[in-house]
């Protein structure tokens, strides 16, 4: 097989730092940058935890400045029980000296998909404001795109809402235009990402890993946990973003089912729910293949490779 | 435990008879009344569906017929594909001489209600136009009623489409009235009633007892399981309705959390969608018990239960 | 010509206690009954002030209470800096001794429509809550009402929000039912009833007149105008109401044209918003006769006519 | 007075063309550049329209090409019933050598606003795409908006629907964007660019200028109304959007309002309505002036005055 060729669009945040940790270990995963956008903090702020994680590990990939607001709403407010006041909280980073390239990511993601045979696959785990807006700006872009798989919503039960998850709501706009848009769109929504728990348990077989991966996951998901166990009193959290990346990998950890799916924007009471026609009630084109399993212990198999790999 | 006095709102339909039978049965229960509505048929079917059941059952209730339209929207389509052109074949029923009475049913709703000592439940396993129109006309029922316990909606997955589930999604605008109006309602939703699945073998258990109640719940199961399997390719169909009178009679056999819940309204997409808030996400007023199990097996032997008092 | 049969919905309200005037005292109206509505103010007050009018000009028709909260939506304010404290301050009236009759409006409305020949005008002057909730309850009265004559909407600017006029927005649901009924609607707007100001030359014009319409009519819009000066700053309010009663009595009085109109009801922003298609950009079905202009003096000339009939 | 330095924003179309004229002929206005946007045709066509007029008259201003969908909805259908195939039938033009500039026109609003003393008016005669997407792309231009003096809207009757006009109902979303973002906004809406009617005694009028403007103005006008009359009956149609350069021209030929104005986005049928406080019935801020009416005359006057430039 092909290694994947990937770029990651997120908002750094824990697991989105664990979804870069194992795509740009994994030999599988060619990562050809990262861009950023508002979501879980401020623009600066995950720009600058985007840029703090690939110094940290090593990774030599380009970083690009994205959207600072969603397209339409008003940007909802930053969430820092769960990431802290730097979006990031947990590891203690040198002084940061990778620096964000000057084009924006918009840019970055209309550039290179059209200078592109098809094959990148884009990987959003946050909201999914910069990939609607360069599909906006280029339409050409639209058929090079190899397929995304991206993090966010749920056709159960939302995260911010009663309806929603937290990407999606945070930029229903964006979410309409990418499920829309004739990509081929994977959704790893809250379905599967809330039985992904980090017990302590985890972590301790993580920190059997003395390299920098073993010790930023750990340092990570210590941080993390301590505020699930505050706001939510739970003794693991769930680490939604790294199921992207580990679906790529081996498609065989997540099972998905192809069906329609629809954002809703209409309504402020159900803003951002994914509506997936998961019994196939209607005669919509299937336009997602959504996740609705997820074999746990091949997942933390897999992170711990991934560690591994920066032995 | 005081009997529970109850009227029945319904739309019959194989699992509102059954609801009926277990009803007019069991001796927890005072079957004061049963009102009909449009819904799985039309109202007329709805309406000749309830006077056969209780002829045939012998149960001396009055039946008040109600609406043959939602409150807002456009009647929707009826369902042939589950409940026959009859809206309840498979049983056949002597020559009906059973009257309706001549009160319409909201008139019936508002009277007795207001004639009450406020320890009425009421019970609907159809829309909620009957009800929510009651409320509206005389809103001074709303605090004579003891509480709703209802068949309707999902916090999950619906039934008619992506969002929502059939009894609410034929009269949004009723549900939301009913679930904003202050009284105490217990939501049997597709969350559980999917659950209770009467597969053969339940149909060949309870066709053991050899008296009308065990003979009809077996024609309507056999019929009924027919379309389910024509249509959905299941062995068995949910029999949503009955979980509302077994709660009633039995509550342990269904586990409840108490949260808010809203009904979408505003967007086509979500309509008839009930926003339950599991995880209490918001602060909103916890107006709805929601279920969230149920014991299938102890669910089965209340069924039988029931039917052994027609022996 | 044939006499007009009306019936008057309504929520008196100094303009809907002018258009009973008028309508009790013409010749060529027969005043059916009177039907009250949650309005401009409470119901109890918009019926006591229907009793008060009809016992002060000694209109010997029966009125009947109706909807004293609007089908879905919560109960607007009242508006006292219009009406007064009782929805229709300025007169000093006797002691009440018309009573309410028993029967709801609701069941007024059916009974009235179901039994007659299908002569019967409605004559809504207030929210639609009545006349719709009659609609769906017996869906067979439609077909039996010749036609409707209401005030309400508007094409251009609203009073109450700059989408809609208050009679629609105080029941849009009420008024999408009406419009969407397939009877034939006339729909006298803000458009032409802003037009109708009610100056202090009209006032004295009327007070000539020395019998108890001319009196009432004095009474009712010196206090009016005196709200209209301190809310707005106008010398002379519209007299919104009796350009229904008006129209059915000298058609070519108001100028109307036929288009198709729609109620919004799915935002809130534009809630209640009277989408008329004035310039038929549509090929949505002409259910509507809107007016577009009025002919002020002929009007005045008629109200004049009106209140003569009473000396 | 210093001159007004400003960008057309726009999707010529004859209007657009005239504006154009207009703007680049009148000493009082300095044209920075014009930017163009899908709106009365593709954005294609309407980009070849910008450049063939400036060849034309000699406009030796840069053209930028911008935003070929709306943000969110899907692209409305182009109105060739007007316009013609072209978006601009009627005059004929040279072999076209004027070039495009390589940069978006998106980042040339940016840069250029980000680079300036905050005296820059953007004048928007299309859908506002383009303005919007570089507000959210970079909102520090939003104080650098000198002003918006835009063609769009109405708060009386629409042109595409009952509801609304073309360019806010070819793009709601940009539109909500725009009229929230703080930035003085200038509405030129259809409740007066209905009464500049291009008559064929103003045709004439202008042909007695033997220029290149006052040729192209006939040539254009010529054609603009064989569509006015073939698909409306109109003898001349109406000049839209040269209404915004003649009121930056002359303030005192447009009568302004200054009010809220709401965009509706949430709603299908009332989509891309302008709701402005006409009456200020709410506490709303004040984000926009609306026009009100025009002086007809010194319009017409000034269109002259524009074309004499051009000698």
């Amino acid at each position: 097989m092909a290694k994947h060729r990937i770029i990651i669009d997120c908002d750094p945040g824990h697991d989105d730092a664990v979804a870069i940790l194992m795509a740009a270990g994994h030999p599988d995963i060619e990562l050809l940058g990262i861009t950023t956008v508002r979501g879980n903090q401020s623009l600066e702020k995950t720009t600058r935890n985007a840029l703090n994680v690939c110094q940290y590990l090593g990774i030599d990939v380009p970083v690009y400045k994205g959207m600072s607001v969603p397209m339409v709403i008003e940007p909802r407010p930053v969430e820092e029980r769960v990431h802290g006041d730097s979006g990031l909280d947990g590891p203690v980073f040198d002084e940061l000296t990778k620096t964000i390239e000057d084009k924006h990511a918009i840019n970055y993601l209309i550039d290179t998909l059209m200078a592109s045979d098809g094959d990148i696959t884009l990987v959003p785990t946050g909201p999914l404001t910069n990939v609607a807006m360069a599909m906006r700006i280029e339409p050409r872009i639209i058929p090079k795109i190899n397929q995304i798989v991206l993090m966010g919503g749920c056709y159960q039960l939302g995260n911010v809402t009663p309806s929603a998850e937290f990407n999606i709501w945070a930029d229903g706009e964006a979410a309409h235009i990418v499920f829309s848009s004739g990509v081929k769109v994977t959704m790893m929504g809250l379905d599967i990402t809330r039985k992904v728990l980090c017990y302590p348990s985890v972590i301790e077989r993580m920190s059997k890993h003395d390299n920098r991966a073993g010790k930023l996951f750990c340092d990570l998901m210590t941080f993390f946990n301590k505020g699930q166990k505050k706001t939510f009193g739970w003794e693991g959290g769930p680490l939604h973003d790294p199921t992207t990346v580990a679906y790529l990998i081996d498609p065989s950890i997540v099972t998905v089912k192809n069906m329609h799916t629809d954002i809703e924007i209409n309504s402020e009471q159900s803003y951002g729910r994914t509506n997936c026609d998961y019994f196939l009630l209607t005669d919509d084109v299937k336009n997602t293949d959504v996740a609705i399993d997820i074999d746990v212990e091949k997942f933390w198999d897999l992170v711990e490779e991934c560690i591994k790999y920066y032995d």
